[in-house]
């Protein structure tokens, strides 16, 4: 887990009500910005984070010492132009770069740990709603998110329509599908079948359940990469050798890699916080929140939608885009949608695809 | 793994060699036998089992208690009618059913383990060839086999290619690719991880590695099915109550359905079987094998192929089968291909599929 550091925090005034009845309360949300606030208050944009990412967007990571996530797309002349914009992005609840989660601390004193309520999309997008209250920031020109940020964009349009112009929605869903599920699934039980977890105690000094999630990481990683991507990148590559070993070590790339990203994961991600926010993913079904029908979600808006799916992408296929794109015709709403091609998978909206920097550039305008 | 039972075997008159250079002594194969070998000793068919299959192919899983894996297609006027033909199913080395595996006692007195030798596919076909000879059939009428199955029946035809005179090979591939592989390194990983695990060492009392090899089965499983095929078995159906719990039992069927795959699997596998057999999948590379050229894998043989694949197949889709019949015309051998739909994915070589019956059926005649 992450080591002591100093995020940049707001406290909601009041306690946050949840999908699940429950009260959250004390709660903090940890946030950078990017660019200056115009007077009239009406340049900012949201940018919200993936599962495992969070606000250090286009500034170092204090525990990696990593650049931000978006640089490439988030700076002074960038696509996200913060010459123009102030841009904002907030960890989400249940998350652990310094918004409350179940590493925090609870009102008795000790960590929540599985004490913390399970937490909706919904849920962190009413703390970045609340973020926007504490900022008083009534209206956004737009918010922008891939993946599970894809989500809360649209949460945010569905839920509280009057607080963003434009919503722009990159490799996402309106829900989760029973493999999407599954991948989860399995990452959480690599995680409680780790004797570390303790139930989810395991916030002392006896050691975290690095190993589970490990595995837990290394299952979502090969869901990120096109099988063609991975073929591409490693093949049946040999790592550092000329034959194969005969033995377990990591003889092939691939397997090297997993490794790696495995490892490197359990030093900046609290286990407690994977099992909580791929719940809340799994959750996330943003027509049975509207009375079953996607199209009611968005009768509301006035917003101008942007959907845009990765033809290499199978963990949120184009046909996800698609669905929503017919849900927001049927609701009569703005909305444009592209496919692009690009050979990354579904981490493609993190990586170097300049037609995405375009069609970010273009809609944001 | 599993209580103690008494498997058919046959042990091998000198130590296997094998890929790796080493040799296993007193290998032991277990095998069954389905109906009657004819006085010219001709009308024998050896059926090869995928990963985690068996010798008991059509008759009770003496652990389980279950039916054979193939009864749909094996037995007294089914497609591999067992009134006209001799049918064999070995478990292979490697495995746990009761041929020489990991789990077996090693000359010095105490299990194998991790002093097991890796072994390639081509090291199980030599254990089968063993047994061929043991049980004095010179060439068999047909091999068969789907999915590992299928690296068998592939690998005895190029490496023996005097032995089968045809070969039937369904939902597989000449070599894993990158994304194969790393679902087994996922696999394995979560096997390794588990305390349990012991660097192999627990086959004394002190427990098996049972969570890790779940998560591992799990992760399989995923690749098993399709995506259209878990979103028609599960969707996002809740199980057994009627709204979400807000918390981590199995809300959705599909994880309540992984989780019964990966505890009822620890029951009847063995994880280091496991590790041994999903490394020696990852090995496999037929055209490596033969100095690089495919095509060259089958140049000896006069044997007639069958190659089938189903278009929900995405573990070993459909392009796998294809390399495979452009190597075999190269090779100037008579191969007849298939494609199947079926919703079932990779699992379809083993499910209700009448066109899969069929085809068998014709190609055995």
């Amino acid at each position: 887990m992450a080591p002591d550091f100093r995020p940049q925090t707001l406290a909601l005034p009041g306690p946050l009500q949840l999908d699940s009845g429950q009260a959250l309360e004390h709660v903090e949300i940890a946030y950078e910005t990017y660019g200056e606030l115009n007077d009239r208050r009406d340049n900012a944009i949201l940018v919200c984070h993936a599962l495992t990412g969070d606000q250090y967007l286009a500034s170092e990571h204090p525990v990696t010492g990593k650049p931000g996530w978006w640089e490439r797309m988030v700076g002074p002349g960038k696509s996200i132009d913060t010459a123009r914009f102030h841009v904002i992005c907030a960890n989400v609840i249940g998350s652990c770069l310094g918004s409350t989660g179940p590493a925090s601390i609870a009102p008795d004193g000790a960590p929540y740990a599985m004490r913390f309520p399970v937490i909706t999309v919904r849920d962190m997008v009413r703390g970045l709603v609340g973020l926007l209250d504490g900022l008083r920031i009534q209206r956004l020109h737009a918010v922008v998110g891939g993946s599970m940020g894809g989500m809360q964009a649209l949460s945010l349009a569905a839920n509280w329509p009057e607080r963003a112009g434009r919503v722009l929605v990159i490799a996402s869903t309106s829900r989760h599908s029973a493999q999407n599920i599954a991948f989860h699934e399995l990452g959480r039980q690599a995680i409680m079948a780790d004797p570390n977890w303790r139930g989810g105690d395991y916030y002392g000094d006896q050691g975290a359940p690095d190993a589970g999630l490990a595995v837990a990481r290394m299952a979502a990683h090969i869901t990120y990469l096109s099988e063609d991507g991975l073929t591409e990148k490693f093949g049946r590559r040999l790592q550092d050798r000329e034959a194969k070993s005969f033995g377990f070590e990591a003889d092939f790339q691939v397997e090297s890699y997993l490794r790696y990203q495995g490892s490197g994961f359990t030093r900046r991600f609290d286990a407690n916080s994977y099992l909580y926010i791929t719940r809340a993913m799994d959750y996330f079904d943003l027509a049975e929140e509207h009375g079953g029908r996607l199209a009611d979600a968005f009768a509301g808006s006035s917003a101008r939608f942007c959907l845009v799916s990765f033809d290499s992408d199978w963990l949120y296929p184009t046909a996800e885009s698609r669905h929503l794109v017919h849900a927001l015709n049927a609701a009569g709403a703005e909305a444009s949608f592209v496919e692009l091609s690009a050979p990354f998978g579904h981490d493609s909206f993190l990586l170097d695809v300049p037609a995405l920097d375009r069609v970010v550039a273009g809609f944001i305008e």
